[in-house]
């Protein structure tokens, strides 16, 4: 279910590869989010991302990414502060990122608001086992 | 008032447009969206469009087009349903697209979070015709 | 905390630059942003974005420009008009567009849903200063 936009500066596809495998990890381990269920958009900048080098006494580079992810409601806030604790981990381990420069902003929506394909709302009636308990994989 | 995201693989012009156009005309004849309340921004990518080409069993190919609509709140899920419906068979007679890559994806805010130009909270106030009746149209 | 998309024709760096510089402007003088509280993300198209040249009866012309603002909850809707009248003034006076191509959209979310960096959700816990007070600057 989740939609994930990724906007860094122009770089390496590798890099960007990393970038998204990464937050799709964290995804999966620290929201419930079915492996399979994966969809992103990344998109690379040169001036055209702005970004201030310092908010809140955070030292930010041109290696910034900014996350923004997508998902229905239902994500306690102790959720989401792992899923950020997470992909700010992964990041760091691969490709590197510095965890300051990993920023994420999350947009919560209903269940019906998806379809998957197939001209269906897949959530609207039941919701997904993942919305409901853990996650059996 | 719908802003609608559209995120395609590479491809040509006129595939682009009838895309546009069928999720334009789906949201006009489902959900009532005035025909000339028509505001969307279309990207092409390669490897930068990541989908799972089998999550909840449905099969997608590269044809996939991820498309996310920001709206007011006030539609109901029947109404949700059948966008998605229209959506998924206007893509199916032209471009042709299969039903299993089409993915949508609804945001929804409040009135008072457009201004359609000169400044103004045009729908702040007063609500729009078609989101208390049937468009007149 | 925001986090603003701004989608327009192809055209100059210093006019891109100028319509981000005054957006964001707009948004430390209305809705109490903090100076440095600045994420943007720039896009250029050509046929790729759509509009209406006349909804609302609003003479739109290829200069148009799309402005999507993510930002937290807890703005009033006065708040928000003032917003769109600053926009529209700011890209006025600079780079000269016409209030007309000026296209504003919010939406917002809840204060645990960013995190700025270092893996933590910085609003999560304590309300930042200008969402429960004036800007101290």
């Amino acid at each position: 279910m989740p939609l994930v936009r990724i906007s860094l500066k122009r770089g390496d596809p590798a890099r960007r590869r990393a970038v998204a495998d990464g937050v799709h990890r964290a995804l999966v381990e620290t929201v419930g989010v079915p492996p399979d269920d994966r969809f992103q958009v990344i998109t690379s900048h040169d001036e055209d991302l702005v970004y201030d080098p310092n908010y809140l006494g955070i030292r930010r580079s041109d290696d910034v990414v900014l996350i923004q992810i997508f998902l229905s409601t239902g994500r306690t806030v102790d959720q989401k502060k792992a899923l950020y604790r997470s992909i700010a981990d992964r990041l760091a381990a691969d490709p590197g990122l510095r965890p300051e420069d990993v920023f994420v902003n999350l947009v919560e929506t209903t269940r019906a608001d998806w379809s998957f394909g197939n001209g269906i709302a897949q959530y609207a009636d039941a919701p997904p086992p993942h919305l409901v308990a853990a996650p059996a994989a």
